[in-house]
This record gives C-alpha cells, structure tokens and sequence, in this order.
C-alpha cells in the first residue's frame, strides 16, 4: 500500500493488476483507485505506458514528465515487467495470486499468446477477475483490429450525431470512446466482484470501445426507427426537446432548457413571452419541436436586450434549469466545481503540481482519496518484490528499446 | 421478479428501488437491471416519469408510448406511488425494508422533506444504499439549481471543447451530461455494495451531473495548466496526438490514427509517403502536432485517389486503428455490432418491436439479459402488493392531475 494511513474508500483492500496502457484502461484503473483499490501499473521495461510520450509535458529533454500520463495514472504505483520473460512472469504470477483483479487492453489474442488468455488464468487463479478492454470486443469478426478513440466515435455513430447542422462531422471535444469504456470496465469489474462474494468465482469481462459507444446512442436509434430519417448534427440544441439549447445573450452565450410545459409556461412567463403559451405554434413540446427555429428567435430577441449574468440570475430565481458557457478556464474558477473539491493538486516531479479532476462519486462516512504523484516507471519495483519475498536486485533492462509484450 | 426463468446476471438478488425520471437516474438503473438487478420504478400517479411524455412517440393520441422511455425504462417493474399518501408511504416503506438499493434524482431536499433524506433512511434501514443523482451535488451554493444535460454539458466545459475550430459552441450529440451521471451512479452504488459485504452497513451515494462532466475533462485541464492557452473546439482531430482523426476520401469521410511514431511509420508506408518520415516537420509526434494542416493535406491528396472501402482495407491489412464514419443507419447495420447482438428487440405495445442498445459489459458464463418490455405506469401494482402481503385492491387515483411529490 502506498500509504497506510490514507482515508478508507469502498473498496480499500481490493487489489487490481492493472497492465492497460494510455486511455480506456488507465481511466477505469483510476476510478477504482479513487474509489479506494490498490492498483498496481505492470508497464513494459524502458518505454512504459506509451502515454508517458504524449504530451502536454511538464520539462522538456529527458526530464520531461507526460501531464497526460501523470493525470491518468496517480495514485498507482509502478513495476516494470516484460511478461516474456521467465524470471518477470514469476513476479507477475506472484501478484496475481494476491489480486482480486486483472485489468488489460491489449489486442484481442495478445493475453493467450502470453499463456494468460482467460481460460488459462481461470484455471490457475480461479477467484481472480479478469477485465478485458479492446476496441471491438473479444468476439466478432472485427475483434483484431486495433482501434483508437476517434475510430470508435466515428464507427458508434456519436460522430455522426454532432456538429452544426449541415456541417462537416464533429468530434466529441474529450475522449468519450475511451472514456465510456473505462467507465463500463469498471461496472463490470465491480459486478463481478459482487457475483464473487457469493461463488468465490471470477468472471471475465469483456467491454468494447464501439459497444459502448453504442450504448451511448440513447433516443437517437429509436428516433431513426420510428421516423425514418437518418439522424443528423443539430448543433447545439436537444434533438426531441424544445426549448433545450444555446442561446445567445447581449454579451456571450447561455444555455437555458425547459423540460415540459409547465417550465414552458414559466420561461415564457419570466421572459414576457406570455403570448406564446396559448399560441398552437408553440403550446406542446411536440409543436415546439416543429418550430423550434422560429421559437430560438423570439427567445433570443429577448435575451439580446440584457446580459448573461443577468438572465441567469433571472431564471435561476424562476427555477429554470440554465446555465453559462463555461471554458476550462471558467470551470477551474467556478464555485460549484471548488466547493465541491473536484480539482485537488496532484504533485508532480520537482515540487510542480497540476489541478487533476478526481472522481464525481462521493460517499457517506468516507473521506476523499488524497490525490498522489503518478508513478516512475518501475518506481515501486523493490517495495512489490519485497512484498513477495522476492529477492530485490534490480534486474538490467538492456539500453535499447526492448522488444513489446504486445 | 419478471420472470424467475430467465439467465442470472452478476446482479441477480439485487433489489433496487428507482425513484428516478427522465434520464439520468433512469440510464443509471437500467444498466443495474441490464447486471441482473431487478428494478422496481416509482413513478407519480396519474402522469408517471415525465419521459413518458418525451418523443419519439410510436402511435398516437391516448394510446401512443413513447419510445424515449420504452428504451430507457425496459427491464423494470412499475408502481405509482404518491410518497405524501400515508397508505402509499406504508407500501415504500415495505419496499424500502425488503430493497439492497434506493435510487433518486429529486432536486437535493426533495426527499428529506418527504422524510425520506439520507439521516432517515440509515437510521431506519441501516443496509440501506441509497443513491443521489443530481444536478450539482449534495452539497456546495448551487445544489438546489436544477439542471438538464446540456446546462452541465456547458458549465463542465465539455461543450467549449467541442466544434468546429472558430465555430459555435456545440452539444456532443448524445446526452452526455446525464448518460455519465448514470454510469457514475452505477460505479458508486456497486462500489457502495462491496462495502457493505464488510461492514453489512449501506452508504450514501452522491453523484453531480457537473462533477461527472468535469471528471471527463480528461488533458484538457492540464492542456491549459502547462501552455495557458484555453482549449476551443478544434473540430476533428485530437488535440494532442497527430494523425489522429477524419480524412476525405474519394467518396466520402473516414477515421484514421497513428498513436505512436511506429504507426506513423507504418501508415507512410501504406499511403507512399515515406518521404515523411524523415523530415523533421513531421518526424516526432509533436511536430506533426505543430504541423497538423499541412499533415491533413498531405494525407488527404492521397486519399482522394481512391474510395474509403479501399483505404480502409489497405490500412487495416497494416494494422493502422481506422474506420468509417457510421450514421445510425450504418451503426445498426454494421456486422461487428450484430455479432456482439449489441441491438436487441424490445417488445412494444400492439405487437410492435425496436431495436435498443443493450449493456456493453459481458461476462463469461452468463447468457445476454433478455430485453423486457417497459412498464404501463403502475403496471405492477397488484404483484407487487402481493408480495407485501398487504391488499391488492387498487388505489383510486383522482382523475384530475395530482400534485407532483416534487
């Protein structure tokens, strides 16, 4: 443990083996990390993580430190280990006989290929969790192919869906194709340990990038099967909500959104619009669906005459759900976002220190997981072979790049 | 149960209690039931979860159902209770007394007025999970603001960082904002679940629809920490790897990354572009970041000579990540999604059928979930009633629309 006398999370005492690299599998390790779990980094000898090269980076030469690597994977620590060789299987197959979980997004094929494909793991540590992440699952005719955020976001059809209208496709600004993925990684890993506290069994996980961007599509394929047309970019209002968008104020943007009529009524009522509640054009969602280019004017034509600060204070006196255009900057400033404590210091290298985003889960009666220093590659190396009784020489990593486990 | 003959998810046992409406609460409890969970819906009398009244319709007039809910809402059972009744607190209670997990997503105060806040529920029902999905929090100036996806989509920043480069502010085109506060509120509550093996002793669960938004903030935040420059839209490409988004072929868009300099090298190769690979302008993955317009010309003049059909086997047959762009209609025909049977039907009223997109977590030695069709309001009433061992006359709802318990 990195430090025993850390507050205690839900799942304080779980052990998670965590061999994923750069984004989906780094993301899920790290939620169960700020949910309490022990995650131990098993990289690759001399490069590591491939994100420790993604920038933005903190130094530059050979000092530099990855923020993008830092951010991901605090509170983890680090072993560098190539599961080829026999003397570095050994420590591995110590640890996972004291883990409770495996975590890996390796290529479909690759974890067999080691001698730790799902049968061969079941059979030797059977209590043991294993969660696979790829980009298309481990079953399919598409399942080897290699996958990145951006080609599951095209192929799941989240790309599809946004954009400005009759404009080219958009990405999603953050990466929701490896970021979903984690997410459900860590639903599955979590289901699974509950199914083990009655069988004493583990189970293999196994989540898709694309699945889950699939799963994401919510109304949009009902929306195609019901009417018929392809569903398409609409900029920045609600596809079956009207109205539920940005709009533009005297001084910048705001968005407001009304959910049902009786908000309808209230929205109208606060902005002087009270004409447009008896008025067929725009008394039932379904209408104002219709007529929501004509409705966004007249709203606007009001909105122009004052400044954002001052309708949303309106509004919010109202009830109404709105909000501002917050940029990462406005975000790091906004008081919701501190009193909440969602932007801790994580401590890099040289007394350096960067805001990160901790976990939105809160829990009654357990403090918040202090946020600490992401690891050197094969930081931890004498403590974790220690830990096994293991003898703690150092072993030689050779000074060219070695060949990857993958 | 629904049917006790059907296949046992990791959740099977599990009794949650949903008080939740429209969608994140809902996405949130669906996922539980699509684990195995069953899921008992409390809904208003008389008008039920507003998403009842949210399109897609399928039919019309009194008889019409909403498809938006049918997909949201499938895999439960449905109670209306009004929790100011006093003959309808005794059936909650009973629930309450019999359920592993109660799930809300009132405005923060609803329910302690309804005396069912989280001091309540521990004192009486200490095994109790209960679950608070919201807005902005439990705590903190704003948490009585009420808030609709695209109000956090804009105020967690994940909206500034989407859209055209100099364009608009643009909504990602799902509803992020609160299909992430569901999944959160899955991670907590099973996280919550492991506790409890522990201690046997249940714990409040506080999930923020901004929280969640700014925790997928992902390098954003330390993008703007490390160079000061706030992070726009910058369309479809990613911000800090290059290649890495859409390209124009011959007949259309598709998606391709190199992640690392070696696919770099291998996708020059493919394309006949070897010369790249030596100039400096783009021989490290920052300079292709500084250079990336350049980059995207270059790529794209080749691409132009010949369709994505053909690029796409090309780059494949080298292991480079690629892809389509897939609309829904090419989502809901592509083979991998359909080998992973990722679009179940759900029954709906009259015969008909949808496809809907499942849970993207799988298990080995656990058959798929069957996909239920959603609860009429109040469907379950008497089963339910009969399970209590208390009357199963139905309640006599005014024909009027009753006070909402909000």
């Amino acid at each position: 443990m990195i430090d025993a006398a850390m507050p205690k999370g839900p799942l304080s005492g779980l052990l998670v083996l965590d061999l994923t690299r750069v984004l989906a599998g780094p993301y899920c390790t790290l939620n169960l990390a700020d949910l309490g779990a022990r995650v131990i980094k098993i990289e690759m000898p001399v490069t590591g993580d491939d994100s420790r090269q993604i920038g933005p980076f903190v130094g530059d030469g050979e000092g530099r430190t990855s923020a993008y690597f830092a951010s991901v994977n605090r509170n983890k620590e680090s072993i560098a280990l190539d599961l080829k060789n026999p003397e570095d299987r050994v420590i591995f197959e110590g640890w996972l006989a004291r883990a409770d979980v495996l975590v890996e997004n390796f290529t479909p094929g690759t974890m067999s290929r080691l001698g730790y494909g799902w049968e061969d793991i079941h059979r030797r540590f059977p209590a043991l969790v294993m969660a696979s992440i790829s980009g298309f699952g481990q079953t399919g005719p598409s399942r080897e192919l290699p996958a990145y955020d951006m080609v599951v976001q095209a192929m799941g059809g989240v790309l599809s869906l946004t954009g400005e209208e009759d404009g080219p496709p958009t990405r999603v600004g953050v990466s929701i194709g490896d970021l979903a993925a984690g997410l459900f990684g860590v639903i599955g890993i979590q289901a699974a340990l509950l199914d083990r506290v009655g069988t004493g069994i583990g189970r293999h996980v196994d989540v898709a990038m694309l699945d889950s961007q699939v799963s994401l599509l919510e109304n949009a394929l009902a929306r195609f099967q019901i009417d018929g047309q392809v569903p398409r970019p609409i900029g920045s209002r609600h596809p079956s909500i009207t109205p539920f968008g940005v709009f533009k104020a005297a001084d910048g943007y705001m968005v407001a959104a009304a959910g049902n009529d009786k908000m309808f009524l209230r929205l109208c009522a606060t902005l002087g619009l009270e004409g447009l509640i008896a008025d067929p054009l725009y008394s039932s969602n379904s209408s104002r669906c219709t007529n929501h280019e004509a409705l966004k004017k007249i709203i606007e034509g009001v909105l122009a005459l004052a400044t954002v600060a001052h309708w949303l204070a309106l509004l919010r006196g109202q009830g109404i759900p709105c909000g501002p255009m917050n940029d990462v900057a406005a975000v790091m400033a906004d008081p919701q976002v501190n009193a909440r404590d969602m932007l801790p210091d994580l401590p890099l290298p040289r007394g350096l220190s960067m805001k990160v985003a901790r976990s939105p889960v809160r829990f009654s009666g357990a403090a918040l997981q202090p946020v600490l220093q992401a690891p050197e590659l094969d930081q931890h190396r004498a403590a974790l072979l220690a830990e096994l009784e293991l003898s703690v020489a150092p072993r030689q990593f050779p000074l060219s790049r070695t060949k990857e486990t993958t």
